[in-house]
């Protein structure tokens, strides 16, 4: 069974073709800057066999539209036609209190949907689109939505409600929801088929990319996480300011003049590493420009370690221990250097890195503490497409 | 040498007259409500003689005038003559940058003081009255400034800067400075005292009372704290928020129509254990509606005792683990409850509590953790106005 898998963005459609039940990736690609000048769709098979086709792509639609004709090319070899493909999954970033699991799409899913833009007014727009797209394009073919949201469905209430009126929560539906669910997910059953009953009963899932959060997992269940009601929350990240305190908004809007739009715009896109650094919102740059020598990139870079560390702490005190600790996203997966720095000075916690294995290790399956150290230290390459590809498959099949 | 010590706030002046170097309190009291028409001048004097005077006290000039002319009353048994009183010395709340330690006040020190109303402006202005009002009523006498923030001042910067454009950081002085510091300083200070170098290297102080906020302290500094630019960050409090998601705010300003002023009120004024409860900002108040069924309040309560659970796991990481916690404040020194609550399911992490010790420790020092407990638990009960005793007598002696 042939399932193709959807994350859309404002301007991007991520895609990948599954095979299920055996998860080989047959295909896999990205339609960029769609409705500019310059958009365009890649696309690679399984044999490594890649295109990069540059055409007009006025929205998602059309978008889609493309898509589907190249995948279906025959010099491609991914599927032969559409009749192939048995199901289509999508990432929908925020599935709100309405969403605690991936659901088969019908009308009610949509409307449930659409009432969680207000939510997340940046994702979920994008990715209806997608849906209404496949649905225009291929017609009844089985759609399965599956939630960022929905593997903190499980975070109790004292840890998700915000010490604001209470109102706020109850006429709003103001509370943590958390992100990157899919990705937490992946990474802690990866763990357990990978360690069995080994240490894997208290896990912290530390998911470092552009966007960053932490999950504290219990009984393979997400019990705290740190970004919250919105994306901004927790962790310093590429251009969100993560936790601040929130004195500071009144401060700032009062004396840079901000509305609204200013102080969403300050917190989400000009803050973070950007923000600190001046340099980038890429911890690699940000890591280059401060072995340059430029302290501001280098105070960036210890924020951002120091950030991480303090968060695998609280969930400690969360889960009242910790087994194993898992770093996964780019960040996690490859910089040997912020792995290194955020668990400097834990060894009393039990916490031990053995330095020859980080180094090691890049964007691959290891071990990486010492093997006297009593908390599991690993590196697992996230896989929200197969998480995906997997709750399509068992809601579709 | 008799020392006043002045903690004015904007509608009271809190006062202690103590007796150095043996620190003895020969006289203590409360001016409240200056402005109002219900204003009273409370005094106590060693003996535990009391009187209550209610009277007109239009400013904090006034209010001195009469807590000088009663201090001196024959009567209380206080001072024998103004004559007697050697130095004064303030509670300042916000020292900036400028100040990290408590100074001689002179016209330099005022202007430092005055430049940083804009950081504290709701607290700063009072300080400086009182300072002014004495000038006014005695002269010349040496006055000290004792500042809140400046036991922090040794909080590394990658733990201070926010994850804010860096210009702000330069251009405003916007970063963590923490509060609270003469409580956290005295009693890890008392801790030293009481246990000599017995696991003292490593502590947490939790300061819990209508203010909170938690300090990590390393060779007698502090090197990480709870409060940030503003009192408004780290724990929920009894009217404040604590951290929350940035993102929320921008949200709540829309959806609420809400300027400026009206965020900071709301997080301020309108939030923590009194917003989330509906029922009061005291945790008494509220423990007692949870007791009697309130779901809202009982709620709040399993926020606040999760939130200070949170902040020991995140400073133990600061620390790379913790040797003492003490508890303090009124919710530390005699909340039984919370204190069982913040460490149930810590033990693992080394903090095993002795439930006969809690259960019998209110407003009294006393180690309440078990035997076996590699972590010691502790009650010290705070006392700012002996700390700025002591900054005064060796600054002025």
């Amino acid at each position: 069974m042939k399932i193709l898998i959807l994350n859309s963005g404002s301007s991007s459609i991520k895609f990948q073709l599954i095979e299920m039940p055996s998860e080989k990736v047959i295909g896999k690609g990205l339609i960029e800057k769609i409705g500019l000048p310059d958009a365009s769709i890649t696309v690679k098979n399984s044999e490594g066999h890649k295109e990069i086709i540059r055409l007009t792509i006025p929205d998602h639609t059309k978008g889609i539209e493309f898509l589907l004709s190249i995948i279906t090319d025959e010099k491609l070899n991914i599927l032969s036609s559409l009749d192939d493909l048995s199901a289509v999954g999508h990432r929908l970033v925020h599935g709100g209190s309405t969403f605690s699991k991936s659901v088969l799409i019908n009308d009610d899913v949509m409307h449930g949907i659409t009432s969680c833009i207000e939510l997340a007014p940046l994702h979920n727009p994008a990715n209806i689109k997608g849906v209404e797209a496949i649905e225009k394009a291929i017609g009844n073919i089985p759609q399965v939505a599956v939630f960022d949201t929905a593997f903190h469905h499980t975070i109790p209430e004292q840890r998700a409600v915000y010490a604001l009126p209470i109102s706020f929560f109850k006429k709003y539906g103001l509370r943590k929801y958390g992100f990157h669910g899919t990705s937490h997910q992946y990474v802690s059953t990866r763990a357990k088929e990978l360690y069995g009953e080994d240490r894997t009963n208290k896990m912290i899932t530390c998911h470092l990319g552009n966007g960053s959060s932490l999950a504290a997992i219990e009984d393979g269940k997400s019990i705290e996480t740190s970004m919250g009601f919105s994306p901004t929350d927790g962790l310093m990240m590429g251009t969100r300011c993560g936790s601040i305190d929130p004195g500071v908004i009144p401060f700032i809007a009062d004396h840079e003049d901000l509305d609204v739009k200013g102080i969403s715009d300050l917190i989400n896109k000009e803050s973070g590493l950007y923000g600190v650094s001046g340099v980038s919102s890429d911890y690699r740059d940000v890591s280059i420009a401060a072995s340059k020598g430029n302290e501001d990139a280098d105070l960036a870079l210890r924020m951002f370690h120091y950030d991480v560390k303090k968060y695998i702490g609280t969930y400690m005190a969360t889960l009242g221990g910790v087994e194993t600790i898992i770093f996964t996203g780019g960040i996690g997966e490859n910089a040997i250097n912020a792995r290194k720095e955020i668990l400097k000075g834990l060894e009393g916690l039990g916490i031990k890195l053995d330095p020859a294995k980080n180094e090691a290790t890049m964007g691959e399956e290891a071990v990486i503490s010492a093997d006297d150290s009593p908390v599991r230290v690993a590196v697992i390459p996230t896989n929200e497409e197969v998480m995906i590809a997997r709750d399509t498959y068992n809601l579709a099949k």
